[in-house]
């Protein structure tokens, strides 16, 4: 169906002209690096947007992680999600610290209070809420829980720039939280993220620790690294910041045709961003329940996937099943029911720049020709065929 | 003397033109990063260029160590020289390795096997030679010195892409070569550096650590972080390695007029670049006594910088009177005698691309000026001036 493929990711870029235009006056102040005006104009802004006393950009938001957890001195056990991207829980053994892996909520994918205590363990001494998919794991509810708890609470909020909940955007929550700014996300320095914390001395001592370039205030700290972001980095996440409301419109958009497509779809729900009033829009979730659908979420991903659709199964397997957690955390293989199930019938739809509003009312009529011709698609897979679902003929045409 | 600050540093750019034609090329691909073409093909060339059979490209020199010392599967104590850049020993505590310091040879600046020797204590269980000012440790001896000792030896090499020892080019030596690609280097991806390896299990290790993207076949590892360069940093890295040799004339030439210069000028030494029959040419090091020169290294540096030539001290104070080190490591206080007395006298002039041959023939007059005039500028510097030595009147016609 899709000549080129249709890929899951926002892979937005500015216009040449306008990254010329970026590009060109940092080839005229011939300042490329080391904390130089475009990214001190970067950091401004994104305090600005978010609305707190620091944003603290770093080379990726898997470094950002770490750097959080070695500034806020932690030791012992941290309890993570185990329906997240694999980074979360690497940046936290990167830092040192041993995993304690708690389940998600069955409906909204996220980390709860409620999931969390089921597994608190009386040494945990810190917690990474994260905030999947544009929605939030209710972050407020989060904080309350960690106080009482006594526990430190920091968010990994690589997939939530440009979100808010009832309380506030997110940005705002817990110790400190962490964007990334990958290529695939709603801001893109192609590679890069920023930490956002109103702790001033927290984030003093990140500046520090990510070199000494940009630092205030000398402190004294763990370690010196260089987790430094580039001038042209921080260029290409302005203009992707000049474009956040209309990249997210066009997702909302794209999220519109979907659900109209998508409708009434026996076996095939979209899961809602969770817990936010506003959200990027940067995901469509949906989960494939194979008896009603007629075929398994990997079936389908094949299927799409000979029509030149790159739908994901993002998260998948739980980080308890990924290496070397499965073989380190073996404790784990038959507690996390909800992020077991989740994993097994859970896809992503390609959304973001790449996609048009047409592509995704092709894709939802894609979705909706598999079910219809699903036993013959089963039978063709069992043979070794494609299961491509659009006569060769007509896919000439298109 | 000049208007604008003449920096050390090669910050070479591209023609707008070529980095116009290497960034539209990305731009219709829309592929931005995770291993792309771009990174491959940098790859590629760097283990043809270093003759070595892998370059694992990272995004930058720091996490670069981090990551050999890791894949290494280092423990204990560590061998670094004291007189190096900062980044060697903070790369090594970042890895949980404690340091074991080691002077330098008072002539080269280098670590060799001697002061390696004279500081060796029975549990190190590894050295990082460093080479220094675009000349080398001469690494093979280091190597014949770690063998003998039992020591695992790898090499930053964050200054010396492109010089060659008489056995070979510098990245094919040790367990692994480290360069940076920093915008002040040689060859600059803005941020960015490559591990080069003959070593091909190492290499994969290292691969596997920098983040699933790029590895070819899975390995066990001890963490997986994310240290990728992006495709627009690589994009640069290979015009900078189109021009490496065009540069490396063009430093060698400032070379020439500086040494012509400043020939026989009483109490200021150029130190070659050790050990290498090709350098980069990339620093210009010299050393200034004070009681010949009249002026001490620290009074030259103020005149140089009021008359606009950013001259720097690199490497000062030694890293074990560094903060932390000067704390944790109090032992090596009064014993690294050569790398103490070096820095007290080192400075490097401007080389690169954005020095002429008569910008550094103008430098060096000025240095012959202060000099002569080195019992006023004292006068002058004593009472608060600046120590200026070009008359404001000629200043003004410059």
């Amino acid at each position: 169906m899709f000549a080129t493929n249709l890929p899951v990711g926002q892979l937005y870029f500015p216009s040449w002209e306008r990254y010329e235009d970026g590009m060109r006056s940092i080839f005229e102040r011939e300042y490329y690096t080391n904390h130089g005006p475009v990214v001190q104009e970067l950091e401004a802004r994104l305090e600005d947007l978010l609305g707190t006393r620091n944003a603290v950009t770093v080379s990726n938001a898997t470094v950002g992680l770490y750097l959080v957890a070695k500034a806020l001195g932690l030791a012992g056990k941290v309890m993570v999600p185990a329906f997240t991207f694999i980074a979360t829980a690497q940046a936290m053994s990167w830092a040192g610290l041993d995993l304690v892996f708690c389940d998600v909520d069955p409906d909204t994918h996220q980390i709860s209070s409620l999931t969390a205590d089921r597994a608190l363990e009386g040494d945990v001494t810190a917690a990474v809420g994260v905030n999947l998919w544009g929605g939030s794991c209710d972050p407020s509810s989060l904080e309350a829980w960690a106080q009482q708890r006594n526990c430190e609470l920091f968010f990994d909020s690589a997939q939530a720039f440009g979100c808010a909940t009832e309380k506030g955007p997110i940005g705002r929550f817990g110790r400190a939280e962490v964007f990334s700014f990958h290529a695939t996300k709603i801001v893109s320095a192609t590679e890069g993220g920023c930490i956002a914390t109103d702790d001033d001395d927290l984030a003093e001592r990140i500046r520090n620790m990510r070199s000494n370039y940009g630092i205030r205030d000398a402190r004294t700290v763990p370690l010196i690294i260089n987790a430094r972001m580039s001038e042209g980095q921080a260029a290409v996440a302005l203009m992707s910041l000049d474009d956040v409301d209309r990249n997210r419109s066009h997702n909302e958009r794209l999220q519109r045709v979907y659900r109209d497509g998508l409708a009434g779809l026996p076996g095939f729900k979209i899961v809602d961003p969770a817990s936010v009033i506003t959200t990027n829009g940067q995901y469509l979730v949906c989960e494939v329940e194979i008896d009603e659908f007629g075929l398994s979420r990997d079936a389908l991903l094949r299927v799409l996937k000979s029509e030149g659709v790159s739908a994901r199964r993002y998260c998948f397997p739980g980080v308890h099943r990924s290496m070397p957690y499965s073989t380190t955390h073996p404790q784990y293989r038959e507690t996390l029911r909800s992020t077991d199930a989740i994993c097994a019938k859970v896809l992503q739809l390609p959304v973001g720049s790449r996609v048009s509003a047409d592509d995704a009312a092709r894709v939802a009529e894609l979705l909706r020709d598999a079910h219809a011709q699903a036993p013959a698609i089963r039978s063709a897979l069992r043979t070794g065929g494609s299961g491509a679902v659009v006569p060769t003929d007509r896919r000439q045409a298109l």
